[in-house]
């Protein structure tokens, strides 16, 4: 075996993805807000001083939803079928940003909305694909001379995943209304990219996904997703 | 103290940096090529199929220079100064790319130039600023879509460094060109970037490298760097 590294926690995420299904699948496409919080003894102030002069920073996390247990040896797998390519090819895990890979290791970029150090330290995000919970290694600006490359060639992955429309039955926008001001915003954006695995063409299938506080239930069909029901998880 | 977390060496980086000193800054800076060789029970052709459907790859690292011993608490401080700000403004260590943070975990996003099968399993890169021997924990592929945001604000980190002049003392050249032929060009691109400590500034001072396999002796003065001699190492 290779030599292994220790890397320690030093925040927490605080985000409405309850679950794994219906995250989109990079940061950047739904515009939903999130919260890294600093543990000890890594939540000083000082430690993110400056970092406000960056509109965007990247977070450096662990895929805790599918960690082995410890010390255990990873389960992982050379192959996989990445949904992009709709469930059906293989291709090297390295060639794609699957969970399910020899270290646990995710990386997204994320907007930097507000830096705050008053009541610990927390940085409000927007964009993140991130489970609530998820444990966070690292904090890093985003450099835009060395990291935006939007020329790369990216195979199977040149293009942004394309949004379908949402709607809602009225019980269902009154239940959303109801419980808070940013619900409805937040399922929109994340229903919006199709959270169907991607083998799934099922128009009669009722799904069900817990987000924020709620439980969102909806189908889909060729018109877009209709949202059904919003009720307190 | 919070959780920590394991992750395993995936692979090792072969690369002509072979000191900290004259690595520039960022990646995609240098022209410099490298070679990063999976390591079993991860160099599986299978792991990396399709991945040369990518211009870009993303390397997770550790930087292992600069690591505590193991097991040992790491030591970090929450403010840096940064060599961008002529090391006398101090910035929140997660405000900077600085090596010495909290986790030793490193990003550099590369050139992928060629997927090497035959031999093990070789990724051919071209742009990082990793020293050779390190330890490599993930490759992701560069997704544009989500990846490039070249209209982000990055504070002092804005623009990229400017290169300087680099000149060459003939006997210097007669040296390097008998070397190898790729030499010149290699310490023609680190040198440019100015490995010079911010706060130094001695006109008169000799500094020494090691790059490749060789030891580059050079000044650097108000026209730029000049080349004094080259020798193996």
């Amino acid at each position: 075996m290779t030599e292994s590294f220790h890397l320690s926690q030093i925040g927490i995420v605080h985000s409405p993805y309850r679950e794994k299904f219906a995250i989109p699948r990079q940061p950047g496409l739904a515009q939903v807000d999130a919260v890294i919080e600093l543990l000890p003894p890594f939540a000083l102030a000082d430690a993110v001083s400056g970092l406000d002069q960056f509109s965007h920073i990247w977070i450096g996390f662990i895929f805790h939803a599918v960690t082995a247990k410890k010390n255990d040896e990873r389960e992982w797998k050379p192959l996989v079928r990445p949904p992009r390519l709709g469930g059906n090819e293989k291709l090297g895990v390295f060639a794609t940003r699957s969970t399910h890979r020899p270290n646990p290791f995710g990386l997204s970029v994320v907007e930097l909305l507000r830096v705050e150090i008053d009541n610990g330290v927390r940085l409000h995000i927007r964009g993140a694909d991130l489970l609530d919970g998820t444990p966070v290694i690292d904090i890093k600006p985003y450099i835009p001379y060395a990291d935006a490359i939007p020329q790369a060639r990216a195979g199977f992955a040149q293009l942004a995943p394309e949004r379908i429309n949402v709607r809602w039955q009225e019980s269902a926008l009154i239940q959303a209304q109801s419980f808070s001001d940013d619900l409805k915003s937040i399922v929109d954006e994340v229903l919006s990219f199709d959270p169907r695995p991607a083998y799934q063409d099922e128009p009669e299938r009722i799904y069900g996904v817990h987000i924020a506080d709620c439980n969102v239930r909806f189908f889909i069909d060729d018109n877009g997703v209709e949202v059904i029901e919003i009720s307190r998880a």
